[in-house]
């Protein structure tokens, strides 16, 4: 399995100069990726391709190659896995689609003969490949002036729908996620999702494992690994096709049965899968859970400068099962000696439009050391003149001590999303939707708390 | 009513020099939102500021003044709104705090007895003010570099909240909504959102109303106007302290006792508003009755290019009660013969990640005039090398038809955000995740098909 994530050499068979073409894709993502192996471009009517030496057919080049990327036309792939298998290729990723997914079972059965003949481990067909950030493999033939890849990170991402992740992908790089490999192995012929978890559960560079399916091929197995697997690191599920017309589309999609939503939920639940409702679910779930460390408790503090948001977060956390209580005395009144008395000390406790980022410093301390809080909910309206952005480093500084989650929560537009980064990218969460933020902490507290 | 969104004249007393004080932020807005009436700054110790000459008291002003903007310290107010009254003045925002929602209700009293004396209208105490982007006014204390105001547009929004409204004027700029009015009312001592809801369900510019509050002063009159308003237009509200621990932190925020949410929720529906549980949906069915044509039905067709996003659509359409029916045999038959077979013409229409403009093109035209079709629901994944950015044409060029609403999903980063901003200019409403696009199908289903 290693040699998928960190390959010394790749063939790319059906490498095109046609700019549109996804052969021409992938061979200029992987070498604009950085990738440091040997790179062979594999086209019988080409001598070039970006400046490198093509050849006509695996079999034409000497040297050994640890895997083959293939896209070319549905019709000739089985000769082609034929050349790879006497060229003694172990590893294919099949980009190509047009097998079981269109009704064409009958290719997709002779392509498992040839592998299995060969001793062959195969990702696909019809899917995107692989991104393993961490050995710049990128055999995803879309361009990246499409598709940002995300940063360097500890997030990786199973998926079943080459469409559904690699937009996931995009966004994730837009909103500053870090990831470490991403796997879309289609229609799952040869690799499935249970051993991609497997693999992932074992990779030192994936802390949190995110996967979207349609159907999963080894009941059994799947909730034996995962259970396994879940233990070390959450695993979040997002599952399509849960419902009767979901699931009819399923069929053509990626050629799965979708099966009874009722029987994913419950092995989802054995198996201690976080499950996500939504893409957006998803993406919360992994940011909280990539970022914060475990509390120790479910009372939540929320400290706010804006009274109507710290209402909206105390309504969602509280359906959520989380615990809005009072700070401690002591608290309270250290607080009310530091604060105009506009101020309100509770659960929330509102610093009010008026706020200086001095007000939310003493609040942080506060709360920091007391006995009556285990989370921290921060709501920071960046738009009042006199909340001087000094407050991202008190942020900062508090976070750093490692003793409670912190979690932010900012609305609005570019101002906003500045201060939103620059926290991020010290490993601080953060939020635009206070609901967001109470499903995340809940879930958060779900997976730690048992 | 009307003079509080066109006067021609406006005081603004507790005007300042200091950058970061309140009085100073309203003066610069004002002015740079255009204004074209004329401003009176009022401070005492001050001669001349932003260039502008400035008077020691309204009294000191021979003009007449048809507004003014109060945002001076809490203890000195009831004697400006005295001289105030003394000057003829009809029309007060009250942007100071520190009133009944920290205690002060003999304060706030007193502030009803000196306007009822005068027959003084007032918005506010504890609040923003006012935005009418069509007539240049901004009373927000906020500053254009931390909170970019939205352009012109056709939403209007009421809110008890300051924070809440002017972080989501905020994120409306950045998401590229139009807006026609804002009004924070704060403690509502005088104006309620029933008399807004009653001024904007008569004003040409407002075509969606969007509500936050806490708790509503007069429940009857509240439910009469709502009744009356929502029959011309879409009234949206969100209600901040829905649970026991909100309800119990709204007291300290706008003095209001929240309510149970049961009554809410029943009177809110029989008055046919539109309920938003949290702030994204609130934006999500705005940006719907915004844009969108009324819908003649509520059976959906899903066309997209990426088969897992099509199937995730399809699970909440089908969950929020739309219809997913196969499209008509003509319309199979015509795409059948322009499509290659890896295309899956069911519905979902899916054009697979080899889709280009023109299958776009092809499979718009068809199902435009597919009388088993209500409603088109696009997704779009510009991530693909061969999908032209042509499409956004086609698309266009079909909504301008204006026979069925048409509503696109596109996920991902700047690439993606670059083609919806074209599309949302031309009034088609875009949206990032499939199952926020359900929901506000939902809502728009419901409120034009009884």
């Amino acid at each position: 399995m290693e040699k998928f994530f960190t390959p010394k050499s790749i063939a790319i068979i059906g490498a095109s100069r046609d700019h549109h073409k996804v052969g021409f894709v992938i061979l200029k993502n992987l070498r604009d990726a950085g990738y440091k192996g040997r790179i062979y471009p594999i086209n019988p009517k080409a001598k070039i391709l970006l400046n490198e030496k093509c050849y006509h057919s695996v079999l034409a080049v000497k040297e050994k190659i640890d895997m083959a990327v293939i896209a070319v036309p549905a019709d000739i792939t089985l000769k082609i896995v034929e050349e790879c298998g006497k060229k003694n290729i172990q590893h294919i990723v099949m980009i190509t689609a047009g097998f079981s997914e269109i009704g064409n079972q009958r290719a997709e059965e002779q392509l498992k003969k040839i592998i299995t003949k060969y001793k062959i481990r195969l990702i696909g067909p019809n899917c995107l490949g692989l991104l393993n950030n961490y050995a710049d493999i990128d055999t995803l033939f879309l361009p990246a002036s499409r598709l940002v890849r995300p940063k360097n990170g500890k997030i990786s991402f199973i998926t079943q729908s080459g469409a559904t992740g690699s937009t996931v992908l995009d966004l994730m790089a837009k909103e500053n996620y870090g990831f470490s490999k991403f796997i879309s192995y289609g229609n799952a012929l040869d690799i499935t999702e249970t051993e991609l978890i497997e693999y992932l559960g074992n990779d030192p560079h994936t802390e949190v494992i995110c996967l979207y399916v349609e159907s999963i091929k080894d009941g059994k197995k799947f909730l034996k690994v995962a259970q396994h697997v879940a233990k070390k690191k959450p695993i979040i599920a997002l599952k399509g096709g849960t419902t009767k017309e979901g699931a009819k589309a399923t069929l053509s999609h990626t050629a799965s049965l979708a099966g009874s939503y009722e029987i994913y939920k419950g092995a989802f639940a054995q198996a201690n899968i976080i499950q996500a409702d939504t893409l957006e679910d998803m993406f919360n779930y992994a940011k909280i859970l990539e970022k914060s460390i475990p509390p120790k408790g479910k009372r939540v503090q929320v400290i706010t400068n804006g009274g109507g948001f710290g209402i909206l977060a105390t309504d969602y956390l509280s359906r959520m099962g989380l615990l809005i209580e009072e700070p401690s005395p002591e608290t309270i009144r250290t607080l009310k000696k530091k604060c105009p008395k506009t101020y309100i000390i509770k659960n929330p406790i509102d610093l009010t439009g008026s706020a200086f980022a001095q007000d939310y410093d003493n609040a942080l301390q506060a709360v920091m050391k007391d006995p009556k809080v285990d989370i921290i909910l921060l709501i920071i309206l960046y738009q009042t003149p006199q909340l001087d952005t000094n407050v991202v480093s008190s942020v900062i500084k508090y976070n750093k001590m490692h003793k409670k989650p912190i979690i932010v929560i900012s609305m609005g537009g570019d101002f906003t999303q500045k201060y939103k980064n620059i926290l991020e990218r010290h490993q601080i969460p953060c939020f635009t939707y206070p609901n967001n933020a109470a499903s995340a902490i809940k879930v958060l507290c779900d997976y730690y708390l048992k």
